[in-house]
């Protein structure tokens, strides 16, 4: 059995805000550069930006052209390696279907949360999914206040939120992703 | 035996830089937004900015004012309240004072490195130190390209680099922490 491969959503909509209603987040430079060192860290497969706004896409576009093709490839190559991972989609249905398109199934989908919800599950059973079963993942993060209800309604699977030792649960989304990562697939 | 506490120092000087030489970098906003958010989630008791430079140390007091005693107060509580940690000191020695007049001793210097140190130690050692034997820790980080040699030879302990699944080796120094504290000190 070969080990399934992760795949990584970074969903700027549906999300909540503070009031908790569904908006579309701007996507923010940090999370991209973030996001992809840590992606590429721990060998994920792709690491998707999801946003419906094309004013948005057109703008990480131009990011990524500048450190995939421009002078920042010369300048910067372990950016060049890590940003290549980025694909930049316009809903979660394009990105199931770009997965689709290179494994022929659809992936686990993997949603995250900062709550915990009656029906999530810990950490050990994704580990197992990917690394015994054979699965391949999208583990799905959300920006803003969390991904909107929607999201966890279409989610295989709903993991456990990150707890440290304190009740404080304020995590920046990118810190959110390396510790999940860490936890699903690092060695120490 | 109660646990031991863990202190977190982000040191801009002595640090390397691209070519291996000891610089000053610059402190960065998203760092201290990112650390301080995630130190409060895993119960850091203090995280100390380390920079020589007096104007650095005036930019960093001017954006904890505005979060502490500000506006930001009110419109931000959970960020005033991670930035309620916070401390700025001009060298790791006076962190270390800061912390032994607290204390009555000197915590343990944890050095953390990207790169592996024939005296690194695991992550179960440190867990171990704080955990069971009670002992405090102040957790070294260094930013630009890692610390300086001189603060690997007072170090009584050289973290092990963190590794993913990948030969990649460039996580943001802000995702470097975030795993460090899940490592030692998370839930799950």
């Amino acid at each position: 059995m070969t080990q399934g491969r992760i795949d990584l959503a970074l969903v700027h909509h549906p999300v909540l805000n503070k009031r908790g209603n569904v908006v579309t987040t701007a996507v923010t430079n940090m999370d991209i550069h973030d996001i992809a060192r840590t992606a590429r860290t721990y060998d994920v497969r792709r690491f998707y930006i999801v946003t419906p706004l094309p004013a948005q896409r057109l703008f990480v576009q131009r990011i990524l052209d500048h450190w995939r093709e421009g002078y920042g490839k010369q300048y910067n190559p372990s950016r060049h390696d890590a940003f290549r991972l980025i694909t930049v989609t316009e809903t979660l249905d394009e990105t199931i279907n770009d997965i689709v398109g290179t494994d022929g199934i659809a992936p686990l989908l993997v949603a995250t949360s900062a709550v915990f919800h009656t029906k999530a599950s810990p950490y050990s059973l994704v580990k197992r999914m990917v690394h015994e079963k054979g699965k391949n993942v999208l583990l799905i993060f959300g920006t803003g206040w969390g991904l909107a209800e929607t999201v966890f309604l279409r989610a295989d699977i709903i993991l456990e939120p990150i707890r440290g030792n304190a009740t404080y649960n304020h995590l920046p989304v990118r810190s959110a992703v390396a510790i999940t990562l860490d936890r699903l697939a690092g060695i120490g």
